[in-house]
């Protein structure tokens, strides 16, 4: 069982999206609706922090494929490798070793990225 | 990798129980006798209720395999389409967008039994 | 220090609110207001289970202040002492004895609201 | 508000159990004697390794009830506090910095009680 | 029980850090310098944008002493109110309600500071 | 999908952890440093304890390739099975049922490693 690749985690979250959102509930699509517009422009800090930070929330809480999304909205952002390391040695310290396999995932998706960006 | 069927998750379920029970600890059995009867008729809440509950906690605390269980219990039960719908609303807004590969999961799942039954 | 009393909750929640919302930042507006009507009737579950539902997410996940606001609205709602103590067995088997003293103030803030209707 | 002195713990550990366990819920008591029996002498770890087990877990899962509670037990099998700092350092490891504020009051309530023994 | 002022939060911190580090473990000192040490400058990300990466991971992992200490960091490397707010929403959405107590607290940790400066 | 097993385990470890570490960021080098360091003799509790803590709280924190790592490291200290019972047995009172799909790998992964040793 190898990490899962970038295209396998797009297309297993495109198609299971459509299986949560197909009854379009009122209160999951609202917060689908939030979750989306809380990373764009508009407000105090540009949209690159924003994606920084719901990285560095997303390592600590140890959720690969929201690691896998917000790695890849970072990179689009123009995150650099040096700054993704600053990202990750601030998650290792708060979240502690139990992060590390996360981050190694972590740095194999930006890896398999720029590999193929 | 694709998400674990339903098949997967059974066979690999039965297999590693065995592993894990084959020694037959005092403790861990009478935790398994009280995670098995505390979800039973014969308190005040209907089972149908208790597996709710059950899989809202899965669901918070981003287990894939509870959560897979309690889906399959849940259907078992007789909880609607809706009524999940409701599960995860209340799931994605206490536990926020870090369950949303959980629910994508969750609902995966769902389809697969509700297909298979 | 004893455990935070209704009222003090109470007043801690609407006074530092006004603070958080003060600035009636789109987003947090956004999820506030999802996160009320997430609860309310109008789906397929009726509030009560809704509330249930929100009481168990929040004692595995261990906060105690949103623990203290479900069991007012679940006691509201008229969940009787032996659901909630079927909510508290659940709760207990799922997330273990970690959750314990999380449960006994859970109890005691429920205590408290039977003295005070 | 300052950290709970292991009088306050202690008192409001026995009242509030009494609060959550007067109705006797078959499934409350059972985990309780589990809880109980699973530290106890009788099987192939002796009694003190057992408590430190626990103590590590608390403090990884930031509880500081259990935290607290795992100390004097730990204490009273006998851990010196050469080896209670080697507990702190792997948890504070683990777990990452955001366990250093629970291990400020467990040192702080291990110091208090070797001060009251 | 009102929330900790700052100056208790400080307070406390001083003195139980001595109680913690007085016997000089060699790796629980080493882990305070890197703790220390990853927030400073000389690497590719500002240390304001360090310290708003530690309070997301801080509010995601609801622990309000390290809120708090985040809280007066990032204040004191200039961090507005507009984004301190765009750091509560993100936090907010990926964390859930669950963290909504803790934001509060935050909120009031923040106007306490700017009072006080 | 089966568990991973520890060959596939300890490649994508090492394959990984090159990919992590590459950029030599100071603060994660001196973190893995430490995390190497604190299970090792020469202070008060013996490896074989310390491999056991690392255990426990990889456990009750439920990261995987965590658990494999310390069961193989607790396994060459010449932590017997019925150690390893113990040690389970406490992980799951204390984190409760939602380990137990992690407490069955770990079994699974345990019975690999003596039948291939």
């Amino acid at each position: 069982m190898a990490r899962k690749t970038l295209a396998e985690f797009k297309a297993e979250r495109i198609a299971l999206n459509d299986v949560l959102l197909k009854s379009k509930h009122k209160y999951i699509q609202r917060f689908f609706n939030v979750d989306h517009g809380v990373y764009t422009e508009g407000t105090a800090l540009p949209a690159k922090t924003k994606e920084m930070l719901g990285l560095a929330a997303s390592l600590v809480l140890r959720c690969d494929d929201c690691i896998t999304y917000h790695i890849i909205q970072c990179a689009e952002q123009g995150v650099t490798d040096a700054e993704f390391d600053d990202i990750f040695a601030i998650a290792l310290v708060v979240g502690g070793s139990i992060t590390i396999p996360h981050l190694r995932r972590a740095a194999g998706a930006l890896e398999e990225f720029r590999n193929s960006s």
